[in-house]
């Protein structure tokens, strides 16, 4: 029998399922259990462990010691720590999106949470040109719950500041101080740059000194400004969805940063599902059928943000300046334009920098591709630059439709 | 024999000697020990032991279980922990401008250092109308070596971000978001305001929404900026003195928190002296010689701070972003933003609020006095709402000169 009391190591799935046996007050002991590493993340290992007997089902998540994006990212495996408990503070706001936690283990850096199979990633939906007519409601109430929750305007100030410490994250900040907003914006050896999009970057990401101080401003900002205990990492593949539910899973990047960083984050991940689509989608009528619920989508993302953290803010806020005349305009406000300049931030570190995004990648055809690429990249410059003056869904759409016309006019 | 090593209790000035005696590896055996508290500060006791036969002393400060300067404040004995730490921290950049500490104890809450006996606290020798001509040279060296290296310039991030977990100080924190940024502003009961001046401060400081927002934005910016390793209480009353030497003492407010918290303290507090100056020193000529000097004290805290900040900066920046175009005074200008809105803050809350300062309650002809609380309000709106202007040493100078002239031209 496997100790797993004494010392963290790696699972195999064997072992995987030993633990599961043995370890969590989960399955009965007649259980047929089968388990299976099912992990497709750059961090973890997520084995999924079945009962087939019962039909139940539970995931069994262990950071490994070691990033498996790359070997020159050394994450702590205390990320597990962060992330169970992050699942919990969630589960508290946000119950119903998030994935249940049964358990979490410090020795072995793993914990035990809910089987979400039932749900597909959300990324690999929407390359399916799948439609989710209720994301942008779940996921702005996900944001607004967590995000107005945990801020200086609702939480207590001295548990907030307890908070803070204890989600202090010092490797998985790094990785997106580096790869989000350093390294895309230069010439770095890591970048991963498609070959018909070098020109472009070179002329107008890598040229432009207005644009890197930008993001040197923003940099600061994502290192400093402890506002909220952010998800930190809330893409379409930080999604697993099905028609009626959204769960929000992987907050290992989870710390107290920046409200804007998360929204920013949901509308560039859109964006890129518009890109896609607009060059995948060969019948028109389906094209612009499509084109126009990802456009709702992401309006109603900014929109139904800003009228939920509204509500939040005048349900909830305990800080009695909050309710100082204009104070809740100027944080919106705030909030907005780091959305802006996160939604820029994102269109372009997945296109220059180390890690790129599917809805982008899959694109075979290379002078599509190319176009493709060329619209985020204006639309990320534009949202950094103007981030002051991007405002509500519709300023999202206008821009990204400007640029759409004259890239295609182009060629 | 008292046994210090079981639990924190509070010593009495017998039990310190004991200790200075047994604990520390100060005094040679045949030392000849007295023991007197000196402690007037609010937070602390502070034990004084001198060997009689060598000449030598030492001080033992220990945090007291409540602050004292109200029972309403709770604050941690963890403090010390706190205080201990960060002399450390200070003496590694700016050594000869704290303390030598020689010991710490986290069981008794207490530690040793060098006693500044000859020394003396700057406040009260401002109010003597002393000169200091070290004194700008040296404040803004210490604030310049201790505030640059601890922030994200130069400190490595992830290091950084340790330092940031451990000096999260909830209590502390918690003073000066209430006493500084909250109560001033409004009628709240735990304010003193001075008769003469309650007339003004109610329409000028309570009756002005404009003012109320801005420190609401300020508030926050206070909670949520971890920009560096500050010490957060710097007034004058922190600044152990004497011709050629300058001690910056109680860090226990200290936590990574806006740079120009500390700069902007630095200057209210010289304004305070000046209003004392300007209001009880008789013979003209001494008067204005003396404005003259504080004058030139002023300006040089603000120009030498900003001299020496680009200096250390170019010397020392480690972050790839800070050498981009524009960054360096793109981040000098918040700075100096900050400077001002704090300078402001202290100006008003030193006079409204519960914690006032001597040089102007020491102002003893009340009209004087009336008149030095309204040059003091006028400047500490102006330092706040046209914070984005305020810039250079001359900047403070022309705003106290104008409000000087509108006030005693008015009586």
């Amino acid at each position: 029998m496997t100790d797993f009391s004494t010392g963290y190591f790696t699972m195999t799935e064997k072992e995987a399922l030993e633990y599961a046996k043995t370890q969590l007050d989960f399955f009965t002991s007649d259980a047929q259990l089968s388990c299976k590493e099912i992990g497709d993340g750059n961090l973890n290992y997520v084995f999924k462990v079945v009962d087939s007997k019962r039909n139940k089902s539970i995931i069994i998540k262990q950071a490994g010691p070691v990033a498996r994006i790359s070997d020159e990212f050394k994450v702590s495996p205390d990320r597990n720590r962060i992330e169970s408990e992050i699942l919990q503070i969630q589960a508290k706001f946000a119950e119903k999106f998030v994935p249940k936690l049964y358990h979490y283990d410090t020795v072995m850096n793993c914990c035990a949470m809910e089987d979400l199979s039932d749900h597909e990633i959300m990324r690999a939906e929407l390359m399916k040109h799948k439609k989710f007519p209720l994301f942008a409601e779940h996921i702005t109430t996900f944001m607004v719950n967590t995000l107005v929750q945990t801020s200086d305007v609702v939480l207590d100030h001295k548990q907030k500041k307890e908070l803070v410490k204890s989600f202090i994250n010092p490797d998985l900040c790094e990785i997106s101080e580096d790869l989000v907003y350093t390294e895309p914006f230069y010439d770095c050896p890591r970048n991963d740059v498609f070959e018909e999009s070098k020109d472009f970057v070179k002329e107008h990401i890598w040229g432009d000194d207005k644009l890197a101080l930008e993001t040197a401003k923003l940099k600061f900002e994502f290192m400093t400004n402890a506002q909220a205990l952010i998800h930190g990492d809330l893409h379409t593949g930080s999604v697993f969805i099905k028609e009626d539910s959204t769960k929000v899973i992987d907050p290992e990047f989870a710390f107290f940063g920046p409200i804007g960083y998360d929204v920013g984050n949901v509308v560039a991940n859109l964006i890129f599902a518009y890109a896609n689509a607009r060059f995948t989608i060969e019948d028109e009528a389906e094209r612009n059928d499509y084109l126009a619920y990802l456009e709702t989508t992401i309006t109603d993302v900014v929109d139904l943000f800003k009228e939920k953290f509204e509500v939040a803010w005048d349900e909830h806020a305990t800080e009695r300046v909050a309710n100082y005349n204009g104070f809740k305009a100027h944080y919106l406000d705030l909030i907005l334009r780091d959305t802006a300049a996160v939604a820029g931030l994102e269109l372009s570190r997945r296109i220059i920098g180390l890690a790129h995004v599917a809805d982008i990648t899959s694109i075979t055809d290379v002078d599509k591709r190319a176009q493709a690429e060329r619209i985020c990249l204006s639309a990320s410059k534009k949202f950094i630059l103007e981030r002051e003056s991007v405002k509500c869904g519709e300023d999202y759409i206008n821009i990204i439709r400007a640029f759409e016309q004259q890239v295609t006019l182009e060629v």
